[in-house]
């Protein structure tokens, strides 16, 4: 069970004039529910996208990062998803199968195949079973519906334990937008442009260049702050669509006065979709904050809040409750640049400081750790003290189920 | 239980003349078993060391690096560990602590402090209670004797199941050496310079700065390889000591024909004891090799091989002797140089070839694959096809027992 998410109801997820998304069963792995997902948009959509650094990018990768540099204004008609397979790691073939999808979809919806994004989650390196994707898209296009969000994402969960989707409501300049998001991903989340997949759909008329910075934005805002295993995944895709459809006059340019409520709109959503992963990460029990100050740029800050992140025995002694905190400080040790004054270091957990200039703090007392420690929500805060700047990630514990699910994954 | 490790027995680890050991328990824990080890050395010994490079350096490291570079020669009368207490991320306080040890025992033997070299295992961010350190060094001292190598490594356990050591003895010119190694280390394991506390002893009569040369690269062809978590300990030390006792001209050059012979020796004592430690990794139940060629310099072949080594999900599926393969082209992935070209990539795992040019190889066969998984020592052998440069690194599977372990330590 995720830590404090309670997943949305479908009429929490509100439909998006322009969006229409339907699920059908194509029986990739041997499941009783759906696994297939189309969207279709109406004419007029945009979309933007960002994707994984993994150099295996998947098939659907490739042929998605292709589609939306294709043409002006990256014009989209629809997404197509499939769970149980990644596409991955199959080498010429795979792209074969992804443009094979792209352009099975295009003849049902009457569109181009460089206006389909594909997109597919699973197991690595085994061929895509295309024929049985192709066959269940008749029936997947027959069930396409606007308020069809929550059957969306439930169709694309594998180790997911709840679905996650969010939605919000603006209004911009008199006119009501709406942004409603879904996401996948519980294991092999290390964010590094996006997250598993994540779709965000607004019916506001932003154009595509536009598009495009805002996406870049949020992301590394939202799902690039998200690691559960440190392992980025060979599929990340995160994609906004713009469907155009609120009655308003197009928002092109970033100094818009209407791009601070549209971009706070995307960003609420797309955070709480990225710390939704986290919560629901494979076998967290607690949801960690890492947050360091005091730095001399954002990218030092990082790279020290993603090693305290991904350090086993950090992630272990949470799993225990255990104030085990010397395992923090190895793990800035690790981190830091070389020429880090450790005398200078000290951090805290929540209100809580374990350590000043370097060694324990004098205050610290053990039972007020293991009081934190205890706790289901922990933020950690480290202070470097030789700067301004700050980053911060969200993880979780590392424990027991977390290698149960990983050693059983694909029986 | 180790992967496939017969611990040595007392006989086994061969005296090394010059060189007296002795144990005395000092309670830093509540163990039943001695905690500190003196070793002594004649006068004349010389010692190398290389230790960690996290920035929290623990303050024996710190001590350790002063105490090498204070003289011409780096003199060397004694060395004192204690297990149990790391004295690491204790600030200017522990550089006290660790002085104050290096004093104590000065005094009982006669020597300087500067000739003293502190090691301290165990939990990080405790104050070191010196004086039950002090207290025990009298019986440490009557204790002191050349054949108590088994006694030393078994004093300085912490999570470790078996004691580790190693011996060789070679002929160089008619005279023989004895080069008699102990190490110990299971958890927090991806040596950055050496593992956690090991020490090699020769009577052969290396000068000062060769053995520096000759620390370095066994350091690195042996500890450096070796990887359990990913974590690099405050405390990494490791120290190769030369007490000239063997009756033969100082050998000082490093084209002297007789250093071929010595650092052979030295090499497979250190090699034996790193890859020991990685059989005894915590909660280890199988011994991967990772092999990176046709690189373009061993750097980036180095970096993929630890990514892979490093991937929660690549380890847990060992654990599992699943074949779930594509997690280790998405670690590949993740690792590489942004220029690598998957399509030249290609993978085996032993014999069995299972990625060419980055896709599945056609002759893989999953039962094949499951047939390698299912054993207790494995390699993988990734090939870039991109230069001549090559790495290898030691690893072990992600087992329960690891989150066991690491969540019940200080208990």
């Amino acid at each position: 069970m995720p830590v404090h998410y309670t997943p949305p109801k479908p009429a929490d997820l509100m439909p998006v004039p322009g969006v229409r998304l339907g699920t059908a069963a194509a029986k990739i792995k041997n499941w009783a529910r759906d696994d297939v997902l189309l969207v279709a948009f109406d004419e007029g959509t945009v979309a933007a996208g960002v994707f994984t650094q993994n150099r295996f990018s998947a098939a659907p990768v490739v042929v998605c990062r292709r589609h939306l540099a294709s043409g002006p204004g990256a014009s989209i008609r629809a997404l197509v998803v499939n769970a149980g397979n990644a596409n991955a790691g199959t080498g010429e073939s795979g792209i074969a199968d992804a443009n094979a999808t792209c352009e099975a979809v295009a003849s049902i919806l009457a569109c181009k195949p460089a206006e389909v994004l594909p997109f597919s989650t699973g197991v690595i390196m085994e061929p895509l079973p295309v024929a049985k994707i192709v066959v269940a898209l008749p029936a997947a296009k027959a069930a396409l519906a606007p308020d069809h969000w929550f059957r969306a994402v439930s169709s694309i969960m594998t180790t997911d334990t709840v679905p996650k989707g969010a939605s919000r409501r603006v209004t911009v300049d008199g006119v009501t937008v709406t942004v409603t998001g879904i996401a996948k991903g519980a294991g092999m989340i290390h964010p590094d442009m996006a997250t598993m997949l994540s779709f965000v759909a607004t019916d506001a008329p932003i154009g595509a260049a536009l598009l495009q910075a805002l996406t870049r934005e949020i992301a590394d805002a939202s799902f690039n702050c998200a690691t559960v295993d440190g392992d980025t995944s060979t599929n990340d895709s995160f994609v906004i669509v713009a469907t155009g459809k609120a009655a308003m006059a197009p928002v092109t340019r970033y100094d818009d006065a209407r791009v601070g409520t549209l971009r706070g709109a995307l960003a609420e959503v797309a955070t709480e979709l990225a710390q939704a992963i986290v919560r629901d990460g494979e076998g967290a029990t607690k949801f960690i904050t890492i947050a360091v100050e005091g730095g001399r740029d954002a990218a030092e800050c990082r790279k020290i809040a993603l090693g305290i992140a991904h350090s086993p025995l950090v992630k272990t002694a949470f799993f225990a409750s255990d104030p085990n905190l010397g395992r923090i400080v190895c793990a800035i040790g690790n981190s830091a640049a070389p020429d880090l004054d450790p005398s200078r270091v000290s951090f805290r957990l929540d209100d809580v400081r374990v350590v000043d200039r370097g060694g324990r703090a004098p205050s610290y007392r053990e039972e007020e750790g293991q009081r934190v420690m205890k706790q289901d929500e922990i933020t950690v805060t480290v202070a470097l003290g030789r700067g301004q700047a700050t980053s911060r990630v969200w993880t979780c514990d590392f424990s027991h189920d977390y290698v149960s699910i990983n050693a059983d994954y694909r029986s």
